[in-house]
C-alpha cells in the first residue's frame, strides 16, 4: 500500500496507518506524505519506507509506481488528505489501476464525486470510503438484525452526532489551541467545501442511518446554523428525514454541544422493537421490545451474526474501539483485493465496507442539506 | 382538597392522590370521582371520604362546598379528568373561589385555555398545572444552574420524549390489551383534542425545554406523523425549535418507538458547557464542560441549590422518583396556598411550580405544532 | 396505626409515615413521638393527631390504647426509635395485642431478639421488620427468578453496601456537621449495640443475600475495622460467606468509602446464569446468561412476576424509589392485617415482607460477625 | 523482535503481535511459534517472516539469533507460551542478552520466578511482564491521582474480576466447546501450576491493586473454591487484603460468575474521596468526593496527567480498548529499549510498565493464596 497525505501533524493519517497495519494484511511500502517534499521525506523515513519510494508528490508516486513491474508496485493507494485534495489523487489512482481507500468525504463537491463514481464503476478496481462507524462489529450486528426483519417494518430512525470541541473560535488567527490545525481546515470553505459540521460529521451520521436501516433518505428538512461568531461554515444542524419505505426520523450533528466528545448514537425502531448503539459503549447493542425485556448484545459472543464475529479480534469482555473499527474497513478491503487478485470469491462479510456509492450519497446529502438550510421550503428531495 | 375525576380505572387520579398525600400538607375531604354517581360513590367510600361529601357531579360538588362555611369547605380542587373535561370544572372552581390543581393540558383547545387564563389572572386564586417533570429535584437544579449563567449564553436545547406503548392499535374496538382504556381516550379527537402524542407528551417536552432553559420558543418547524394505521391522531413527531435568545434545538415525542418506556431527556448547551438529565436516572444531573471533567450532581447532597434541596425528602443515595416529583408540585402549591391564607410571603422555592401561563404556552404549542405539521412552510411563529 | 418515636430531627420516622400513608391503607391515629412529652406533643400536633391520642410515653400509649374499645383503638404499632429502644416497646405492643412494624434491627442484642421472637411466635399477631430493600419490586423479581430454578443451582452471592458519609468523625463533640445527629447514635455502643456499620447497613446486606437467594448463611469469616480514629464502633467490614447449599460469596458494608452514597447491590450466579440489582438503578434488574444476551427487566412491565407487579404503582418508565419500596412493606403488612381481621386468606404476594425470623437472623449475624472480626479462627458458624 | 509461541489456535499470541505492531516501534523478524517445527513454519510464513528466521524451537532461535551480528539479530524476545514454558525460554533469552517481554505469570512457580528475577536484575536487560490492565490510560491516570495524595491516606481497595466462561466443564475430554483449548491448559495443573483462576486472572487483580494504590499487600485471607465438579484447579476465590499502610480491602476473581464476561474493576478510597475504573467503560475514570459532585475523567482530554496522555492515540470520544492497552506495554518497553540502545534517558512515562518484580509479587501471591485457601488460620503473611 502507498499513502497520500498523513504527514507531520495530521491526525487521521496515523489512524489510517494503525488501521492498515493491525491485522498484518497490508504493508505500507511507499508514500507521498506531504505536498512539501522535505516533509514527505521526513515522514517516510520515520515510517521506515525505503528512500526511493518516498515521493515528493502524489503525481510522482503514481508515475513511478505505475512503472514498476506489477508484482513490485503498490496495489492499494490510501488517500488521507484534506477534502480539497481528494479528487485529483483519487482520479489518478483509478486511472493508473490502483485500488483506492479514501478518507471521507468522497470529494470536494458533488460534481467531482460523480466523476469519481463513473471512473470507479467502469474500472475493475475496488474502492473503500472510510465511514468508520460502519466498521464497528455492533453496528454491523445492528444492520444484520434490522435486515433480518425481526423488528417488522422500520418506522423511526434517529441519529445523534454531538461534539463540543468547536464551541470556541479555535481557528482564529491568534488561537494557540492545541486543536487549532484540526479546526482550521475543517472550517475553511476552500479546504472543506460548502459544509462544515454537516460535511465533517453529518455525513457519518447520514451514512450510519442508511447503512443500519438498509433504507434510503428521500426527503430532508434542515436547520443549519453557524453558531460561533466569525466562523465561515456551519458548525451545527438538525435534519428531519423521510425514508423510501415511509419511515421518518432525524439526524443532528453539532460541534458546539459544549462538553460532548464524540458520542455518535443511532436508534432504529420497527413495529415490534428496535435497537440502539452508541460509540461511548461501542461493544454493546441494546435491542428493545414491546412487552419483552431489553437485550444487551455484546461483542465477542457466539450468539452474534457472522458479520459481527468476523469483525472482532478478542474474546467477549475485552473492549475493542475506534482503531479496530477502522482496521475492519482496511482488513475487509484487503481481503477483497486479495480475493480479486487470486480470482476467488470474496465472502459477504468481506464485501461489507462503504464504497463509492456511499460517497456520492454523502456528497448529495451535503449539497442538499446546505440548500435546505437556506430554503424557506420545508421538504426538499434528496 | 376535593377531587374531580380519578374514579375506577383511571391511572392519573391515583397518582394525584398519592402525590397530594405524601407530605401531609393536604387532606382529601371530598370528591366527584366519576360522572357516574354510583361509581363516584364507590370510589369515595374506598377513599374513606365521608358520605355526604362524595358528590355525583362536579357541579354538585361546587355548589355544595361553596355553601359550607369557609373554614369547613375544601380549599383546593384537584381536577384529573380527561382533556375534554378540563375547562368546565376549572372554570367553575375559579368562579367559586377555589384554588386549582389541574392535570395538563390546560384545556381542550387554545380558546378555552385563554378564557381560563383570564379568569385565573383576575382572581386572587392559585393555579397549578401538573407538568410533572418540573417537580424533579434535578430538573430544578438544572434550571438553577442554567439561570446562574455558568454555561454562558445558551445555544442548543434538545428534548427527547420517546415511548413505545402505542406501537400497535391498542385502541381498536376488539383490543383486549391491558392499556386499552389509556390508549382509547388519548387517541380520540373528541376527548384529547387536535393532538395525540404532541398533546399527551409533546407538551411535557415543550414545557421542560422552556422551564430548564428559562427561554421561550419563538419558531417551530414540525414533522407530525400518524404512524399506526387506523389511528385518528398523531402518535409521533419531531419539532425543530428556535428560541428567543437565538438558541435552537429540537424536541421529539413519539409513542411508536417500540421498546421505549418513558425516557424523557433534556440536554442544554451553552458557550462553556452544558447539562443533561433523563428520567431513567432521575436522581443524577450530568454537567459537562469544555476541557474539564464531567460532573455528576446527585439528589440529597449539600452542594445542591436550595431549589433541589427543598424538593427532596431522603438522604443522598436513596432514590426518589416520579411520585415524589409529582408530590413536589402538590407540596409547593399547598405551601403557597397556606402562605396566602396566613398572609405570609411564600419562599421562592415554593413558587416554583407550573401555572396557567405554562398551560397557555402548551395549548399554543399544540395548535401551532399541528398546523406546522400540515404546512409546506418551513418555520412558523409560536 | 400508632407510632413510637419519629419526633423532631429523626430521619427514619418521617420515612415511615410517608410509607405508611402512601397507599391509603393505613391511618396514623396516635403516637408517642418522643421520650420528651413536650416534643411528642409538638410532633403530634404537626401531624394533626387528635390531642388526646398524643402520648407522652409509649407506656402511656399502650395503656391508654388498650383500654379503648377494640374498634376504636389502634391496630398496628410502628416503632421507629433508636436500637436501644426497640425491645421494650415491641414487647409491650405484643403483650397488649398490637400488630408491630419495627424499624430494623430487631433488638439491641440477640438475647432480646430471641425473647421478642418467642413472644411474637406464640401470639397471633403480625410482625414486620423494615428491611427496606426487600420492598423494591425488582428485588422481589430477583428472588422469584432465583427461586424458579431458571439459573440452576446457585453458586455465588455477592452483596455490596458502600457508603462514605462517615469518612470523618462527624460524631465528634465539636462537630457542626448537618449529619451529626445521625452519626452520633449510630456510632454509640450504648444506643446502637456492639456493631456500627455491620448493624446499621451490614444487616441489610445480609438480609438481602438470604432473601434473594432463598438460602441461609452457615459460616462466616469477617474482617471488621474501625477506620476513623476516635470512633467507638466498626465503620467498615467485609465478610466471606458460605451458604447451606454449598454456595459461597461475600458481603461488605462500609461507611468510609468516601464519595459513595448508598449504592446497595446484589449479584447472584447459578450454573446457567445470574442476576444483578443495584439501588442506584432500582427499577432495572439485569439477568445474565452464559452464551445469551443479557436481559434488562424493568418495573411496570407485563412480563414480570406477580410479586413485582403487585409492588408497583405506576406504568413502566416512571421510576419508583426508596419511599415506594418502604411503602410496599407497609402496604403488604396492612393487607395481611386486614385479611386476618376479616378472616380471609392473604395472597402470597402480601405475605412477602420481612418478619421476626429475619430479625433474629440479623441479630445472630451481628453477634457472630463482630466475634469473627476479633477471632484468629478463619471460619465460624452462624 | 522474535516471538516464542503464538502458533495456530493460540489466542494471546495474536494479541501480542497486534500490540507489538500497533505503533510501528517494533518489527517481528523471527520466531519459534510452536514446539512443532512444522506448525512453527506455517505460522511464520503466514506472518511473512523470512524462512531462515522461522525456527523449529526456541533453543534453535536463541542459538541462531545470538550468532548474528548485533545489528542484525533480534533485540527483544516476546514469550507467549503457556505458563509451564515460561521459565526456560526466558532464562535462555536473558542469558543470551535479549530484552524480554513475557506474558504473565512470570513462571510456573515461585522458585522459578526468583531465579528469573535474579538473572534479570544482574543483567542490564529490560524486562516487561504483560499485566495488560496497567496499560489502560485511565488506569495510569488512577495511579497518578492516588499517588498525588489528593484523596488523603488510602483506606479501602476493592478489586473485582468476574468471568463466567468456565461455568461448565469445557475442558472435559468430550467437550466440543469453541473455548475448549483455552479451558484445557488453564485448568491443567501440569501447564498452569498450582492455581487456576487465581493464577489466570487473580494475579491481574492483585497487580492492579498494588499498581493503582502504590501500596503493598502484607496479609491475606482467602476463600478458594473449585466450583465446577471434575475441575482440577480452583475456578473461584475471594481474598481479604491488608496493605502496608493499614488499608484493607478485597479482591475476588471467579470464572463461574455465569453471564459475566471480563469486567475487571478497581475502586480505591482515601480520606477525602476515591476513584473507580472498570474495563467495560475503559475510557472513563470516576472520581468521587465527600460532599462534591462525582467527576468523570475521560481519555484524550487535556486535563489528564502526562501518563494518561502519553498512552492514548486518538482524540477524546474515540474509544480505545484492550489491544491499545496491550500495545501501550509494548510501546513503552520499546521506547525504553531504544533509549537504552541510544544511551539516552527514558521518560518516566515510558518506564511505567510492569516488570520482573511484579512477576515475583504475582507468583508469591499465587503460592500464598492457595496456601491460605487450605488453611484454618485466618490471616497469613504475603
Amino acid at each position: 500500500m502507498g499513502m497520500i497525505g498523513g504527514g507531520p501533524g495530521a491526525f487521521i493519517g496515523g489512524v489510517h496507518r494503525i488501521a492498515a497495519g493491525m491485522d498484518g494484511e497490508i504493508e505500507l511500502v511507499c508514500g507521498a506524505f506531504s505536498s512539501d517534499p522535505e516533509k514527505s521525506k521526513q515522514a517516510g523515513e520515520q515510517l521506515n519506507i525505503s528512500t526511493q519510494r518516498i515521493y515528493g508528490s502524489y503525481k510522482e508516486m503514481m508515475r513511478s509506481e505505475s512503472s514498476l513491474p506489477p508484482n513490485e508496485r503498490m496495489e492499494i493507494v490510501s488517500i488521507v488528505t484534506p477534502n480539497h485534495v481528494h479528487f485529483e489523487p483519487t482520479k489518478l489512482a483509478l486511472e493508473n489501476g490502483f485500488h483506492v481507500i479514501l478518507d471521507k468525504p468522497l470529494a470536494f463537491d458533488l460534481k467531482e464525486a460523480k466523476i469519481l463514481q463513473e471512473l470507479a464503476n467502469k474500472s475493475d478496481l475496488l474502492f473503500c470510503l472510510t465511514h468508520t462507524y460502519t466498521g464497528y462489529p455492533m453496528v454491523k450486528e445492528a444492520r444484520q438484525q434490522v435486515l433480518s426483519g425481526k423488528f417488522g417494518k422500520i418506522r423511526k430512525i434517529y441519529v445523534d452526532y454531538p461534539q463540543g470541541w468547536l464551541s470556541n473560535l479555535l481557528e482564529a488567527p491568534d488561537s494557540s489551541h492545541h486543536s487549532r490545525k484540526q479546526a482550521t481546515w475543517r472550517t475553511d470553505p476552500a479546504q472543506s467545501g460548502i459544509a462544515g459540521a454537516m460535511g465533517d460529521i453529518g455525513t457519518h451520521a447520514f451514512n450510519l442511518a442508511e447503512y443500519v436501516s438498509g433504507l434510503k433518505v428521500t426527503k430532508i428538512c434542515a436547520d443549519i446554523n453557524t453558531v460561533v461568531e466569525g466562523r465561515k461554515l456551519d458548525d451545527d444542524g438538525t435534519v428531519l428525514l423521510k425514508f423510501n419505505n415511509g419511515a421518518s426520523g432525524f439526524l443532528y450533528s453539532t460541534q458546539v454541544a459544549a462538553g460532548e466528545e464524540n458520542n455518535t448514537r443511532i436508534r432504529v425502531y420497527g413495529e415490534k422493537g428496535g435497537l440502539e448503539w452508541q460509540q461511548e459503549d461501542a461493544n454493546s447493542l441494546k435491542v428493545k421490545w414491546v412487552d419483552k425485556p431489553t437485550e444487551i448484545y455484546r461483542t465477542g459472543n457466539i450468539y452474534l451474526s457472522s458479520f459481527a464475529k468476523h469483525n472482532t479480534r478478542v474474546p467477549s469482555g475485552h473492549p475493542e474501539g475506534y482503531l479496530e473499527a477502522f482496521a475492519n474497513l482496511y482488513r475487509n478491503f484487503a481481503l477483497c483485493v486479495k480475493a480479486k487478485m487470486s480470482g476467488t470469491e470474496p465472502k459477504p462479510e468481506w464485501l461489507d465496507f462503504p464504497g463509492v456509492e456511499d460517497g456520492v450519497r454523502g456528497m448529495t446529502f451535503v449539497e442538499r442539506v446546505i440548500e435546505s438550510g437556506k430554503s424557506d421550503e420545508k421538504w426538499i428531495d434528496l
